[in-house]
């Protein structure tokens, strides 16, 4: 019943139909245009069920033994389409964000759920760190002055941003945000942050709050999850209190700055600049930023390296044979704890 | 004899002509069009000649009497300008290279040398961390990406390259060399240094020349002088060294790269990128760059903060204040020592 994508047919090798039926049972959940770069490798472990390249699943015998969806991508993953499978115990996020995931019907039907755990900590961390580079010093703008030739021609170029002694909050200081400023340190940044709770282990000063950050800050960066509570945490009374110099860095979730304010704040100069991986409504970025100069705009690309591929594949593939050998998982989430 | 710009007429309070001639004589060296950012602060202190904005100084008689030459920007300083000033004791440039000065005159004559010091090292090593980051994870690339509007329309955008583990051989762990490793530690990175002699006040791998360098490297920055024995020392056999995954960061001068051979390695993928913010000749870049995604460009602003130039006043003041009164220079740059 499963069968593998013409492309892997060419590039993998990966047990054939007869042989996988022995293998637990997988099912993909993702958007038709987002490719699972390990697929073969899991094939060689699961039997995966494709709804893209198969009939729908949820209208088979097979859905009721469905125990497992890999959820592969940012793609929703609503309630609706949780109660097609009711034997359902475990959904596998590829990402580190499980926004797109109900996490409350999940909570309710002891469904737990997994993320990527570290896998793209550190890719993440160090693209948070060249935005904010690309920013203040003006990398990017500086590129496409030179290849549009108006260094030759003699046109002005602004002043750039010192990054060393700048005062640094980190908003959500978790395995991202903590690798952000290790990274930091060595700039000789000042460092302070918000989290749900003060972490002592770490020598940063705590703020309780966005806004006591935001007054304390001259850059502000965003590595916290999306949430009830982190909706719109950026909102115009933040930017204002960053102010006219301020900077944001998001490489969480769009969905953390009221886009609409942010706009206004950054042609209107009541914050000074932004660097921005992720926008509320992707892959559509706001046009007005096109032609501003003080952002750097990215298309949600802060994880995808070779790299962070291959940490992501061992970290699915350790939570699904921890699932399916009834040992702990790798990066669970624990949705009871709060 | 004296005359300030009219710009700075407008701006600035600085001591009328009448009151200046008391002050020690200095003798500004700079190509046209470089601006000095704190001229009317060294006007306060010194009696400032201008050739710019007066009529040429060695062809006066106060010319006999220049002890100090004030080197604003790059431009070149050779023996037979050197040879105008028969009096001439000190050549303070403005920058950290010195290269555009002849050293060999200076030090046949005794002139003393000093540079821009520390003044810029915080701000160079951060924009070396910022080529290194968007050479390797394509933020300028990203950056292009979605201002063209290709993320909407579902073009691919490549793979980056992770920074983490990356083997980084910085060439020259002076000043700023040093303070580039101590930022990429916060990276993960592994560290290697080419220098004159060994430097075992540092914790990294000491290599004897540039090629066993780039042998055992992913990523080759230069943060060296450039002088008779570093011109050129990145030839085509260092680049076949470094090999197809190899990545060159320049922001120390563009002659330390033989630039005609690293075009065509770039091109025909003999290495895999380069950040490039020196050029061989300035503010001309070889074009067949303006076509590459693997590169990132930019019109040798490194240095360019207010907070540099804050600090370079500082250094330049510093070292003229301590020649005019018989005490050791900040940042005298040793011509008798090799």
């Amino acid at each position: 019943m499963t069968r593998p994508t013409a492309a892997a047919d060419h590039h993998h090798h990966y047990p054939s139909e007869a042989t996988t039926h022995h293998l637990p049972l997988v099912l993909l959940h993702n958007t038709k245009n987002f490719t699972v770069p390990f697929q073969s490798h899991l094939q060689a472990r699961f039997h995966l069920i494709d709804p893209n390249t198969q009939p729908d699943p949820s209208l088979q015998p097979i859905s009721t033994s469905i125990r497992v969806i890999l959820c592969v991508g940012p793609s929703p993953l609503p309630s609706t389409t949780l109660n097609l499978y009711p034997s359902l115990e475990l959904v596998v996020g590829a990402g580190v964000g499980v926004d797109h995931i109900d996490l409350h019907e999940c909570r309710r039907r002891n469904i737990r759920v997994a993320n990527a755990g570290d896998a793209f900590s550190d890719d993440t961390a160090d693209y948070a760190v060249g935005l904010l580079i690309d920013v203040l010093r003006g990398v990017s703008l500086a590129d496409r002055f030179v290849r549009a030739g108006s260094w030759a021609s003699d046109k002005e170029f602004p002043l750039g941003r010192t990054v060393a002694g700048k005062r640094i909050g980190v908003v959500g200081l978790g395995s991202i945000g903590s690798r952000i400023c290790r990274r930091l340190e060595g700039f000789g940044c000042r460092i302070a942050y918000n989290s749900r709770r003060m972490k002592p282990e770490f020598p940063y000063q705590f703020y309780g709050n966005v806004h006591d950050l935001a007054a304390n800050s001259d850059v502000l960066i965003l590595s916290c999850a999306l949430t009830d509570e982190t909706y719109h945490v950026i909102n115009k009374d933040v930017m204002r209190t960053l102010g006219k110099g301020g900077v944001i860095i998001n490489i969480g979730r769009g969905a953390l700055i009221d886009e609409k304010e942010l706009v206004e704040c950054l042609i209107e100069g009541i914050i000074g600049g932004a660097g921005l991986d992720v926008y509320e409504n992707e892959p559509n970025v706001p046009e007005e930023l096109f032609e501003l100069d003080n952002v750097v705009l990215s298309p949600h690309k802060a994880v995808v390296t070779p790299e962070s591929f291959k940490a992501l594949a061992d970290v699915v593939v350790g939570n699904l044979e921890a699932f399916f050998s009834n040992k702990p998982l790798v990066s669970e989430i624990w949705l009871n704890v709060d």
